[in-house]
């Protein structure tokens, strides 16, 4: 089931700087595979603050219990992720390798058991043996390195085709500060293959509320603008971790969430995270087109989003992509669908630039020849404007191939 | 794309028994292709009560608009079907169709205009050129035949593999009362393919008004928890003709929803439609499995139907049973984001009989051998216990193979 990289992968990796007060190993803890690199520490100085946000979903996993417990105090020391293994629907099992894992992590940096943080993925339903992360960790942590983050990158990876990390700078109080991000997934879940991890650093002093504030913002029209397949992993997990390192450089520390001295570094995070979450559409399973659905007119932004997903998610708007066929049939079907408020006569349709349906009806002007043409990229835009207010929101996706399919149905051949 | 017959398809017709004041006849308008079968006529006798229930997109088709204002009255003398051409998403030339369409049958069938019931599927966003029923409409009426449901049935196949119909019989005041039905059906809906009609005729003497309140609630357990691709068409339409025949044999006339003598009617009326719906489902697009999603002891009914859907309609579950694995960790996914009260220590899951899953973890005591046997069938049972209170539904679906990606986006093959 091994993939070739995914063909809207990015070209190259971009540069990224070490951030200080972070550091990172990798290593082998046999949870799964005996021979593949399956657990990542990350090390944080002390005063680290951190944020998250989690699956929406009503059976989370044991680690993210866990994590949600952890962001009361804010502060965090040690990040401790492994593959192979979601530790999620193994009851009081799950609860105590969460603990055990943590103790063990505890035992090998020094750090507080209650400041480290804790994500798995990998196959649902079966106990996680953390005991197998006793030896392990002492060795990370003895090795751990700032210039790490790539590395732990491709640690976390399961059914991904290429690793996925980001940079960006930004200037805080006059002095620069930088964030450096990774994540894995595919699906938006697959027990034994895929769930989705993200975890982001920087140097910059800001305090725990003030980042789980603009986390939970910038997450709307990132993480939460993209779908694969519609379905929700019980894992999926999101951490922002701050070391405040610049402030000896001379960097305020921020404090109020309003501080307009945030600014450039809330529009370095959505540009972070919005690189990572688009990474994750163009490695999603079997997909070979990139899409871009954006909703205008709606009567909300809120009601925008839910048209956006309704077209997004659709298998019938999903294949016909994959078949290269600017069916806008199926757009309005999507549209109909969604429940919220449209009006059969005021809707209007663009593939790329051009429209093909208006007022209730096909385009005709539309240019059947120049919208196949525009079909036939690697990455196709979906416009649809409901003419009723000034609601608008952008999602993405992939189409569905046969080899979504093949990937997660194909276990008997 | 011709498909051959679904090998879930039944392994038999029913017998069709006449029902009295209904009569159908099938034709060729052209509409689409000039050499098919595109459009058929039911006739019924002056007296006949009717009743309905449509798709719930904002954007519907023209003729459900005008089923809809129809059905105010609750009276019919004839129903026009084409295939071919949906008139959904054409504007006001859509209105103009289906108010020509309706002034034609009038003059072929000597009915008022406003007692002819439409529905369309086929091509969206293409105007219909309502003028080729004209002289097509006149034959239809003069060939008309009590015993032509079959070929009515056929008629309105799209991507259909076989045609879909079905016979219950009632006694009502004891008298023998007969109800028949047709559908058509493969995905929720495919521009250019399919879309969900379904048509009931019985001789029972019932006032529209018991009608449309039976109707609704009998399609809550039968067409409204069915899934293929969890796409909703912009026509789907399910009529249902009562003439009153049975009256001159002696069965009473209903008009209370509250009558006790209904009782056997409302029972194979749910029969029928269930019949109807599964059959939809045997024919979803790719289709090789039939599978029934039963949810327990959810805090409420409604609770028990959105989380029951949201495993049917998740494209890795579907896709797990096209793999024939029981992968009892989608279900957990799918419960978990279905966003429904849900407690992950509660939790149980069996396939077919066997119990997988319970009490937040796998079944110790679990067969994977016996599991495995039984996902090799075509007929696939899944159930989940919330444990949390009574609620409880049952919805079917099919499972997600390459051949639905294939029938819905080979465009280019």
């Amino acid at each position: 089931m091994a993939a070739a990289i995914s063909p809207l992968a990015p070209k190259s990796f971009p540069e990224l700087p070490e951030i200080a007060g972070v550091r990172f190993a990798t290593g082998t803890a046999g949870i799964r595979c005996k021979d593949r690199t399956d657990v990542m520490l990350a090390l944080f100085d002390k005063g680290t603050e951190a944020a998250g946000v989690f699956t929406k979903s009503k059976c989370p996993s044991a680690p993210v219990d866990w994590c949600r417990a952890r962001l009361l105090a804010g502060k965090a020391r040690a990040l401790v992720v492994n593959s192979g293994n979601a530790n999620a629907f193994t009851g009081k099992a799950g609860v105590e390798a969460v603990k055990l894992t943590a103790a063990l992590a505890a035992k090998a940096t020094g750090a507080p058991g209650n400041e480290i943080f804790l994500a798995s993925t990998g196959v649902i339903g079966e106990p996680l043996d953390a005991a197998k992360f006793d030896s392990v960790l002492d060795k990370l942590f003895a090795r751990a390195d700032p210039d790490g983050l790539f590395e732990a990158a491709k640690a976390i990876m399961t059914t991904d085709t290429f690793p996925k990390v980001a940079a960006a700078h930004a200037t805080l109080g006059g002095v620069e500060v930088s964030l450096t991000g990774m994540a894995k997934g595919a699906g938006m879940i697959a027990p034994d293959m895929a769930t989705m991890l993200a975890f982001v650093f920087t140097d910059a002093p800001i305090a725990a509320a003030v980042l789980q504030s603009m986390l939970a913002k910038s997450v709307q029209t990132s993480f939460n603008a993209i779908t694969v397949d519609s379905d929700t992993s019980t894992s999926d997990t999101l951490l922002l971790f701050a070391t405040g390192a610049a402030a000896k450089r001379g960097a305020p520390k921020i404090v109020a969430p309003n501080d307009r001295r945030l600014a450039p570094f809330k529009q370095a995070l959505d540009t972070l995270l919005l690189d990572l979450a688009h990474q994750v559409v163009r490695d999603g399973e079997g997909a070979r087109k990139f899409v871009e659905v954006q909703v205008t007119g709606a009567a909300s932004a809120a009601s925008a989003k839910k048209i956006a997903f309704s077209i997004a998610n659709s298998p019938l708007v999903k294949t016909a992509i994959a078949g290269e066929d600017a069916n806008w049939g199926r757009i309005v079907m999507a549209v109909g669908k969604a429940g919220e408020k449209a009006e059969r006569d005021r809707l209007a349709i663009w593939f790329g630039g051009v429209r093909v349906a208006h007022k209730g009806q096909r385009d005709p002007a539309y240019d059947e020849a120049k919208v196949s043409t525009l079909m036939r990229a690697d990455e196709i835009s979906i416009r649809v404007d409901l003419g009723l207010g000034k609601g608008e929101a952008k999602v993405w996706t992939c189409d569905l191939t046969k080899d979504y399919v093949a990937i997660n149905g194909d276990y008997r051949s």
